[in-house]
C-alpha cells in the first residue's frame, strides 16, 4: 500500500487503525467488497505481533479443552487459507509464503505422549483428522528428530504461512483494491455529539474522517484515547520470545514441515521457510508491556528445540524477536460493531492472529457492509461482555451450530 | 588515539599493525619508553577478540596441567595490572574498568568438585593462593548461587577488567604519549632487498615506513601478505560465543564478583561490570574462521549459567558476541623479534590476551628498545619454533626460574 498524508483524502467509508495482519486483512476484504478504505498506523511492516509470529496454521495441533468454539473458528479460517492466499496473490501480485506440508506434533517422553493422546480424543470430537504415529514413523518423516522422541501425530491439514510475506502481500492487495495508507500515530478517536465515531485525530495535527472506524491495533487497541468507557475490553499482553535460525546455503533444513513438540510438558515448535529460515518458538509470559529479550526466554526455547532436533545447534541465529500477543479477557477475539455507532473492533486474537486473518477479514467486511457479523462469528462479537448492538454468544449459547 | 592519514607521517621508530589490546599495549608502552609509534588498523574499537572478551584476570582459576610456564607469565601480568591501570588512567585520563573483588570458582556436582580439588593442588604448586569453601560458604559470598552448588574456591587475587574500557583507555594513553593511529587495511609487509622489514603498504595505496614493525593483528596476523615464509607460525581461530546481560536499573546484580563454574564438566563464567552488565561465556570451538552465532553456542552458555545462577534467566539479553581467539601451535604467545630483521611479533595470546596485555606491553617495549625480550618472556619468543634471533625456551629449558 502506498502511504499518503491525511489532507489529501476525502472521508473514506472505513478507517482501519492498525496495519498488522488483522488490520490489513480487514482493509483488503472491505476494499474488495467495494468500500473505500484508509489504513492509519505508526508503522507499516515494522515490529509488531504480526512480524514476530511464526505463522503456524495449526488448529488440529493447537486444540485444547475449553476452547472448542474458538477452535471451530480457527478450523474455518484454516480452511479458508488456500483460497484467501490465491485471491491475495492474484490481487496484489506478491507471494504470501503459504506452505502446505502439514504439521508433525511429537512427544518427547511417555508423559508427553499421554498428554498428546488425551488431546487426540478432543481432535476427534472436533472432526480434526490426525494420524497417530510411532517414534520410528515420526523419524521417517523427519529424520533429524531425536532418537528419544516417543511418537506423535501427523496433522496433514495444518500448514504454515510466512507472516512477513503475508503482511506484504496484504499491503499490495489492499492497495490494488484502492485502500490508502496513512503513516501517523493516532492521538484519539473522534466521537461526535451524538455519540457516533467520526474518525481519528492524528499526532501530526490532522484528522481523518470516515463513515466507520475499525480499531485493529493489537494489544495497543484499548489505550487509544477518546474511546468511551466500557466499550473496548482490556487486552493483556502475552509475551512471546523466539529465534529465527538460518540453514547454511546448500544444506537441507533440519525439518521439512512444521514440527511441534511437547518436551517434558513444555511446548516448542520449529517452522521452516522456503528461504531456509527456521523459526523456533515461543515463550508465553504474562508480565505486562515488557518486550525485553531475556536469558531465560532464549534458554527455554533453545533447550526444548535442542531436545527435539539436536541438529538445530549447528544453525546460525539470524534474529531474536519479542512480540506481545493481545489476549482478551476470555482469550477469544473481539469482532464487529461496538456500543458506539460507527465503531467496530477487530482485536484480541491472542495466539491466533495469523491463522484467523482470513476469517476475520471476511467477518469484518460483512459487518462493515451489513452492520452485523455473520452467524459463525457472532459468538466473538466485540459487545459480548460490554453490551451493545450485536451482543450474543457470551454465554456460548445461541451461535453454536449456526455457522453459515 | 586520534587517527590520521599516512601521508602526514614521517617514518616512525615503530609501526604496530593491529589496534586490539595487545597492539595498543605495545604501542603505549613503546611510546612511553620514548619511541615514536604509529598504529595501523582497519578498525579502532571495532569487533575483534579484544572487544568480545569477558576480561577475566584469573590465572589462579585458569591453571591447568601442562601450562605451568604460561601460568607463571599470566600471574606476573595479573600482578602488574594494578600498576598498569594506574599509569594508564594517569596517562590517558580514561577509566580502564578494573575490578578487584576476587573470583569465586564453584563446582556444580561432586565430580566437578573433585576436578576443581585436583587443580587446587596445582595451584598450590604454582604458589597461587586459593581458599577452599563449602557450598554454604559459596552462597554466603554469592547468595544467588543455586542451592545445588557443592563448593568451590575463592581466588582473592583473581580480578577482572572491562576490555572495551581498557581498549579505550589504551587508545587515550597511547595518544597522549605521542602515538599516531592510521585507519587502513594493510595490503602487505614491505621487506627490502636486504631482507629487512621497512614498513607496510596500505590498501589505500600509500606506504608507512618504520624502523621496526610489530605484527599484532590477532588471528589475522599470519595472513598478512609479504611475510617471508616460515617467519610467522600459523594461528588457529578458536571461536568463543558469549552473551552480555543487563541487570535492571536499581536492582542488585546476580553476582557481585567474577563467578566461574564447572557444570557437569562444562566450564562457564559470569563477569559483572560496574554498569550492571553481566558477561556470560563462553564456548571454545575449533572450526576455522567461522563467526556465526549459533543456536548451540547460545544454548550451551545459557544452560550452564542457568544451572549455576538461576536468577540470570530474568535478565535482559543486551548483546550476543562471537570472537576468534588466536591460538598458536603450542597455545602460548609469540613475542618479540623474528628471523626477519626489523620485524617483531606480539600475537597468539589465545585465551589470555586481556590478562597478558600488561606483561606483553612491557616485554615488547623492552624488545623494541633493546632488541631482546626480557628473560621472563624468552620462553615465549616468536622464533621458538621457526628459528632466528632470540630463539629460546622452545623445549621449556633455559628460562625457568630466570625471571627478572
Amino acid at each position: 500500500m502506498s502511504v499518503t498524508t491525511p489532507s489529501s483524502q476525502s472521508p473514506a467509508d472505513v478507517l482501519v487503525v492498525g496495519a498488522g495482519l488483522i488490520g490489513l486483512a480487514t482493509a483488503w476484504r472491505a476494499a474488495r467488497a467495494g468500500l473505500s478504505v484508509t489504513v492509519v498506523a505508526e508503522s507499516f511492516g515494522g515490529p509488531c505481533a504480526s512480524t514476530v509470529a511464526a505463522g503456524m496454521l495449526t488448529p488440529a495441533t493447537e486444540a485444547s479443552f475449553g476452547e472448542e468454539e474458538l477452535m471451530r473458528l480457527c478450523v474455518r479460517s484454516r480452511d479458508l487459507f488456500p483460497g484467501f492466499v490465491a485471491e491475495l496473490e492474484q490481487d496484489g501480485g506478491s507471494p504470501a509464503g503459504y506452505r502446505a506440508e502439514g504439521t508433525l506434533q511429537v512427544a518427547f517422553d511417555a508423559d508427553d505422549m499421554a498428554r498428546l493422546g488425551h488431546l487426540g480424543d478432543l481432535r476427534t470430537r472436533l472432526g480434526l483428522g490426525t494420524e497417530r504415529l510411532t517414534g520410528r514413523e515420526c523419524r521417517r518423516l523427519e529424520p533429524m528428530l531425536a532418537p528419544s522422541v516417543r511418537g506423535g501425530y501427523l496433522a496433514a491439514g495444518d500448514h504454515s504461512v510466512d507472516p512477513r510475506a503475508l503482511l506484504q502481500a496484504l499491503r499490495a492487495a489492499a492497495e490494488r483494491c484502492g485502500a490508502v495508507g496513512v503513516r501517523d500515530r493516532v492521538r484519539r478517536l473522534v466521537v461526535d455529539g451524538d455519540g457516533r465515531a467520526r474518525g481519528v485525530a492524528l499526532d501530526s495535527g490532522g484528522e481523518i474522517a470516515a463513515g466507520q472506524v475499525v480499531l485493529a491495533a493489537g494489544v495497543d487497541t484499548p489505550s487509544i484515547a477518546g474511546i468511551p468507557e466500557g466499550v473496548v475490553p482490556p487486552l493483556r499482553p502475552v509475551k512471546g520470545q523466539l529465534l529465527r535460525l538460518r540453514t547454511p546455503e546448500g544444506e537441507p533444513p533440519p525439518v521439512t514441515r512444521t514440527v511441534r513438540g511437547l518436551v517434558k510438558g513444555s511446548p516448542v515448535y520449529l517452522v521452516p521457510r522456503e528461504t531456509g529460515e527456521i523459526v523456533l518458538g515461543a515463550t508465553q509470559e504474562e508480565q505486562g508491556f515488557d518486550t525485553r529479550l531475556t536469558a531465560g526466554g532464549l534458554w527455554e526455547v533453545l533447550r526444548d528445540a535442542h531436545e527435539l532436533v539436536p541438529g538445530v545447534s549447528e544453525l546460525e541465529v539470524a534474529e531474536t524477536c519479542v512480540g506481545l500477543r493481545p489476549g482478551s479477557p476470555d482469550n477469544e477475539p473481539l469482532l464487529g460493531p461496538t456500543a458506539v455507532p460507527g465503531l467496530q473492533l477487530a482485536a484480541g486474537h491472542f495466539r491466533h492472529g495469523v491463522l484467523l486473518a482470513p476469517v476475520t477479514g471476511d467477518a469484518m467486511a460483512r459487518a462493515l457492509t451489513t452492520g452485523a457479523l455473520p452467524d459463525y462469528a457472532r459468538r466473538f462479537a466485540a459487545t459480548r461482555s460490554t453490551g451493545g448492538p450485536g451482543a450474543a454468544g457470551a454465554d456460548g449459547g445461541p451461535t453454536e451450530g449456526g455457522e453459515q
